[in-house]
């Protein structure tokens, strides 16, 4: 057996030794830091700070001063701290709109790939310029500093579509890791994290592709992977100058960025295509999803009063405003031609066409609707959090994606055959009822959205437990190095081994010449023997 | 909730709901074939087995009638179904011999590659005609095989080394996963698998690199991949036309085994160097390893006898047979020279130069040995089995490797700082003692061997349990097609996009072709214009 001193931990990190030599690791408390982002993105790690409140570890967010969703509540032990920044929520909610305006107006097809980059480039820049208030509110904010170099952390856990995480994380000398959703083409995971993604069936993320391609969907995803690297090259030239004045020392965005310990990725094999990945990322997809709960008096009353038919949770999320009237009234004309009882999330005026059979919130508890058995379908604008409440409840989907992953989504959901798409911009009252229609009598959707309801809940651990207990092994273990690739220690041509490729091209070439030159002097000496001996 | 009548499952898999929506799947019985190797191949799954029985389930294992470790036990409930082979025992003693006998002559170094290849090369061909008499002595079998159609097996479990599980799985209809420890240069987890190794930092298995490889080591490893697919191809010939023959449609022995469902390989981050991989690979290194028992009286009189100094075991594997008598003395002088006690497994003729301090056993309990506290040092010929008893208990190495894998995982063991090696053919008794003083005295070696210890325990879920685990998920779902990459639904040159690639090379000679026609008619234009002009 193992005596207890051989092992060398954190103090107050205490190891066990049970039966001879079985150990069990008990962390007694942790204390996390949070570099969350806003949005949706918020809404996703919460579920994560709660979790490890639960198992008694201390928990601090580090958030600006102008946010959407993060708030602290007085009734939670989580601590806040906040980034003083000069931007105001209006500027957040104006780059929402250029968000939802840039897939409106370019959403990627073939042809118009290069504007829908070229335009995403231009709202990173207006994101950049928002993102450095954070980071300058931090790094450049000694007394936020020495808090935070005071407050013992033993992790950072960030979400890095907000950037700098990692460099707060490096200034407080602690090691840090990652939950992220995806990077457009997922460019990030690529350049910064090193795992592999073969265009030729690894759908770049926003291209609205499958891994099953066509030659010429080949040809886009190819297109769509440089383009995008195009873009974040440029996009991280900025960041690399600020990255290098704060460490002091020539280095970029991406090699900062790879040193997460960790990727805690939001996805799951039930939604994502099967792809290469690397030991330090961690698939954790619908890790907030949970059993529903039993729903207000009024509202299970109008479930149960659809009978055999059964009702359709109708969201469009949390970041989208309301409908124009002309489109709310399309909507609602199509709804009030289903047998169902409809309970739609709406704030805006109540549509003149509005059926008896639907009903509006300001409101809905969508997880327990979506786990309610009489759940016959669920139109959603397919953000990834609502996705992954339909996966758990095998509940078929009508896609009206808007913007970011939406469409992407979606076509992941349809291609899985759970999902019928409608466009917001384009549909009619006909399209709506017929996608309606389908995923609820077609039993193939049903079918397919159990599959995947079974392939999520049949994992070894479950999603939030594999998320939590990757935190805590890299507070017990000061980090997870022996899951990072060497690949993070290689420039960009040893990677591809481009010297290699070149040295062994330059012997063979070697080689051939040599073995030409001795061929031609032979024949030349043979030819000149021929000669001598003939003119003997 | 979703109602019972909605989930499909295999009839005798019971699924339970249990609170509104968590899903507890009891798989009440399944009924697994196991298709294994000899040797060291059969101490591993036999684990598995052990632990299907267990939980439950019937096991049937289908083996030669010449086998070396692989027999049945009046006691278990393990079935075996005997298949008629005319080679015996002694061909393959001759064959391990031949597989020996390469390591020894040839050992890869830069300048033996070549011979080393080609030498494995002929070893493929001796193996091969082993093996299709297995293959024959099942499919053109009927008695045997419509014995296994009424088995009514779930899933049949091969170790690929054994080539023709998959075979017999598809001609029964039911799925199949593999369970692997390598295959050399990875050869058949890349082409079959589809999991990428960038040559740049994955070492090809069998080349004794790490993952840290300077340049002339980088070239080492791409000339070592190249030349075992080269090797590959040939041995795959013959069974290409087998496999297609038995199937009765032109295929291949790789496209086959890409059909597994589940590829269970039998290392962990702990021996491995991190690198890409697939959903459907599961890594469960040390899945038999488990906590050490007591020792036999005598034995632990022994072992308490040496006091703080502590023992040193030492085992050189089932596989081999005894040293000659000079190598023996030589082995014996050293061990003599240590303050340690030492369990010395060793049916030989006993050395004359055998300290006091040194025990001859015909047999050792290797793992309650390692699991002892008094365990300093293990002499081992690095065995993937041993090694992993090693990292299980935190004990440094002094590797003597033979064949096979063998040198490799001691240079794994090197280059994470627990082993020190020595060369059983050249090795002098002073090598071998400085090893074991460098290993026990150098308190590094021991600090590492704890390292990768706790990384070992300290996983979501323990080996054994997520390889049974996925072994009844692959019963339970019928498969796991959800986890295969489309990867395997493309041809090499889609794979790695040169259709792509040389479209867009032609797309754009094309645009070069016509700009520089327009210049160039422009031009002409101009010119013409311009000499009217001068002319008027």
């Amino acid at each position: 057996m193992v005596s207890i001193k051989d092992i060398t931990m954190p103090k107050k990190f205490v190891q066990l030794l049970v039966f001879n030599f079985t150990l069990t690791e008990i962390v007694l408390s942790g204390n996390v830091l949070i570099w969350p982002t806003d949005g949706s993105h918020w809404l996703n790690i919460k579920i994560i700070l709660e979790e490890l409140i639960q198992r008694n570890h201390d928990v601090t967010v580090l958030a600006s001063s102008a946010t959407l969703f993060i708030k602290s509540n007085p009734d939670s032990p989580v601590h806040f701290e906040v980034i003083p920044v000069s931007y105001k929520k209006s500027n957040i909610d104006s780059l929402i709109e250029h968000m939802i305006m840039l897939w409106i107006d370019h959403r990627p097809t073939p042809l118009t790939l290069w504007t829908f980059y070229k335009e995403l480039g231009k709202l990173l820049d207006t994101f950049f310029r928002i993102n450095i208030q954070i980071c300058d509110g931090v790094l450049n904010n000694p007394k936020l500093m020495a808090r935070l170099q005071k407050g013992g952390y033993d992790v950072l856990v960030a979400d890095p579509v907000t950037i700098c995480g990692d460099l707060v994380a490096l200034k407080l000398g602690i090691p840090f890791m990652y939950t992220l959703r995806f990077s457009p083409a997922s460019t990030v995971e690529r350049h910064c994290g090193k795992i592999p993604a073969p265009a030729s069936y690894v759908p770049a993320a926003l291209s609205e592709l499958t891994d099953q391609m066509t030659f010429g969907e080949r040809v886009k995803n190819t297109i769509s992977y440089s383009l995008q690297d195009y873009i974040f090259q440029s996009y991280w030239g900025e960041w690399n100058s600020y990255y290098s004045e704060v460490l002091g020392r020539p280095t970029t965005l991406c090699e900062t960025m790879g040193k997460a310990e960790i990727w805690l990725i939001r996805t799951y094999w039930d939604f994502e295509f099967p792809r290469p990945y690397l030991p330090n990322f961690e698939f954790v997809g619908g890790l907030h999803c949970k059993p529903a709960k039993p729903l207000p008096k009024e509202m299970e009353e109008f479930v149960q009063s659809s009978g055999e038919d059964g009702v359709v949770v109708f969201s469009l999320g949390s970041m989208v405003k309301n409908l124009t009237e002309e489109k709310a009234n399309l909507i609602a004309s199509a709804l009030a031609q289903i047998p169902q009882k409809v309970l739609w999330r709406y704030n805006g005026k109540k549509p003149a066409t509005l059926g008896a059979n639907t009903r509006l919130y300001d409101w809905l508890p969508q997880n327990d609707l979506l786990g309610h058995p009489k759940a016959k379908a669920f139109i959603t604008h397919g953000g990834t959090n609502g996705i992954y409440e339909a996966i758990y409840h095998g509940v078929p989907l009508v896609g009206v994606p808007m913007f970011a992953d939406q469409p992407d989504n979606i076509a992941h959901m349809k291609a899985k055959g759970t999902a019928v798409e409608v466009n917001i911009n384009t549909m009619t009252s006909a399209d709506l009822l017929n996608a309606l229609r389908t995923v609820i009598n077609d039993p193939s959707y049903k079918e397919n959205a159990m599959r995947l309801s079974r392939i999520h809940h049949d994992q070894p651990v479950k999603p939030l437990d594999r998320a939590v207990f990757w935190i805590e092994f890299v507070m017990r273990h000061k980090g997870a190095k022996h899951l990072r690739p060497a690949a993070h220690d290689l420039t960009w041509f040893q990677y591809h081994s481009l010297d290699v490729i070149g040295f062994l091209l330059a012997c063979a070439a070697t080689v051939i010449f040599l073995v030409t030159k001795c061929f031609l002097f032979s024949f030349r000496k043979l030819g000149k023997t021929g000669n001598k001996k003939k003119s003997e």
